[in-house]
């Protein structure tokens, strides 16, 4: 899908807001939810997304919707930081297919990083125990201030 | 360099704020400088950073100096999509060395994706020739709206 285009109301997030398909949550407010990819790229790989936007990516979103969705990005990378120790944390956000894309509802991805441990492509293990995502969710969760 | 630690002001961006080193200059407003990185993965690789805030990274950054840095990203994400007609494009902001972050002055890398050429590394290729990046930003400036 290209940079142009309609939001679909139906996406997998559009989705996991609405309640209609599970997910390993991790932090919700009035403004942004964040939940456990799915397929994660390292141990604590997180998602934070934007409640109220109808925003594909980062070229359509309004700007008091980026504003509150970059200052949750902070928080859960503080908490991820604290109930991981990872020895960094990287940021992504993909914008268009040909950039990553795969779900056309804006996100931020949340990666930590430890010592020199390479990072797999997105799904390239496939996706990981329901478990395992929920006791991790739970350990960042409480970390959330 | 670890995630924690002192803002060292004299790392490459702090140098290029205060005009000791050179760069192709993309943008300027009173929050945020936007320039070209000079390892650029993609044609069209930019850097986005805070002109006040003295945060080593998103875990460090003041709010309000977040919130003013993302609007820059954003601004910046649309110029370059309108001046490169990219297919995509991919944000991306390193947390500590183990992460890729390589100057501790909090950035924001803007990338922008052609088809499905692949991503080159970081500095895998080499500088890039000055006069190119002068060129590829002054074509973007002229989009910034």
């Amino acid at each position: 899908m290209s940079l142009d285009g309609e939001y679909d109301p139906d996406n997998l997030f559009a989705r996991i807001l609405r309640g209609e398909l599970p997910c390993a949550k991790v932090y919700e407010d009035a403004d942004v939810f964040a939940f456990m990819d799915i397929f994660p790229q390292s141990r604590g790989h997180l998602l934070v997304i934007s409640k109220a936007s109808h925003a594909r990516n980062l070229l359509d979103v309004e700007p008091a919707a980026l504003a509150t969705l970059i200052a949750g990005v902070q928080r859960l990378a503080r908490a991820a930081r604290a109930a991981l120790k990872p020895d960094g944390l990287m940021v992504s956000q993909f914008n268009g297919a040909p950039a990553g894309q795969t779900v056309f509802h804006l996100h931020f991805h949340i990666i930590p990083r430890y010592g020199h441990e390479p990072l797999p492509g997105h799904a390239e293990g496939g996706p990981a125990n329901a478990d395992e995502l929920a006791a991790l969710a739970k350990t960042i969760a409480a970390e959330v201030s």
